[in-house]
């Protein structure tokens, strides 16, 4: 039996997300496990390393599936990449042994998110939140901090229906770049709950437009306290930039 | 009764081009009459400069309707924006006389062709012809000399069952401009004939590849022969950029 790591770039745009879906809604684990299924020709499943949402895209998603074949990892990816849709590319397979895991295997998470302050770009509506009007980018910067370290985020995550023992994850930077009328908001930590990128990008926001202050986000990062934040950034603005494991 | 000039922009993904289409096709035609029709409470046609193809984009697409109303440019443009998608946006809206016609009018007509000579870009797919590999420029920069100028296109064109009677046409300019990656191709010129845009770029790019040569062009700019050329650029590529009336 071996163990293939794949690296793998998609435009989330008519996705479902990453995560397999009941009858016949489009994921991009469907995709990938169809294709593989294929190659097989019998069942294959993979292992994501996170499950990205509904129109979310990826630049570096990475997964893994255990396979008993002859196969290669050159030729793994260019059957994927044959078979496969124009908005999913295999960008890298590789053999590795049964210690890795897509999933529990440590590492860097980096995800960025695109909002367009400038006018109406209908080309970009699918890849970049068209928010087209000016943030109070200095005072999202400040609230940005608060983030950074390790907190317990609760407050900044989906309700889930099961208990989630821990909801405490580290944040290691979130940096803005502003180019043209292009903001970029890039996250890396070492792992982040459902909607957890999208409502801290949420948040900031709110604060980027003055409708709400630094306070806001002190009280929900309070571990104590549950106040979930009531703003989630729209899905389109939201990339899994890479994951870099240990 | 009075006549509104409207500007538009659109992105041509997902659409069966600007004509309206029999059935439930989609098109930009059909979605502004629909919106038109509803505003007025009874049909309203209009009448486009120009049909783009399946998949063509446009910054600047423009039409005329008459219409018997009250209503004034201003709020025909924010009427029509808040029922279209937000993948057509009315930049324009001008009430003008009836010598003005959308069609018949005087006018130049600008298009370009994007082709990224780079990487595949999944994320540009429908908006960037994914060429991916490089092209002579200067070869296909001596090819579109041959174009500009007075010319009988039927060698560049669609074959119509129709006879059109005039296959002539003026060619202002065909500009290169090369940023990063992306080739830009901009094409000026009094009018075009059906596909005349993708079948020049088309006959550039076999240049470009050095599959063909100049006297390919030559041979077809000949308007005593009839031998259509082979190529046509794919529609993903091509957006009209604006026409200027007289």
């Amino acid at each position: 039996m071996k163990r293939f790591m794949v690296v793998l770039t998609y435009d989330g745009h008519g996705y479902y997300g990453f995560q397999r879906q009941k009858g016949n809604l489009k994921s991009i684990q469907g995709e990938v496990e169809k294709a593989l299924t294929l190659i097989n020709k019998s069942k294959v499943e993979i292992v994501g390393a996170g499950r990205t949402d509904k129109g979310v895209h990826a630049l570096g998603q990475v997964l893994h599936f255990d396979i008993d074949s002859n196969m290669n990892a050159t030729q793994y990816k260019k059957a994927l990449n044959s078979l496969l849709k124009k908005d999913i590319r295999i960008l890298k397979v590789k053999e590795v042994n049964q210690n890795f895991h897509a999933r529990f295997s440590k590492g860097i998470k980096t995800y960025f998110y695109l909002i367009n302050l400038g006018e109406y770009d209908l080309f970009k509506r699918n890849y970049i939140y068209q928010y087209n009007a000016m943030l109070d980018i200095d005072k999202m910067k400040e609230a940005a901090k608060l983030f950074v370290g390790v907190h317990d985020f609760r407050n900044f995550c989906a309700a889930e229906k099961e208990d989630i023992v821990d909801y405490k994850r580290e944040i290691f930077s979130i940096d803005f770049i502003l180019k043209k009328d292009i903001l970029k908001i890039e996250i890396k930590g070492n792992g982040f709950l459902r909607y957890m990128v999208r409502m801290i990008v949420g948040v900031l926001i709110e604060i980027g437009k003055k409708r709400k202050n630094i306070d806001y986000v002190k009280e929900r990062l309070d571990k104590n306290k549950l106040i979930r934040s009531n703003y989630k950034a729209p899905s389109e603005g939201l990339y899994l930039k890479e994951i870099k494991y240990e």
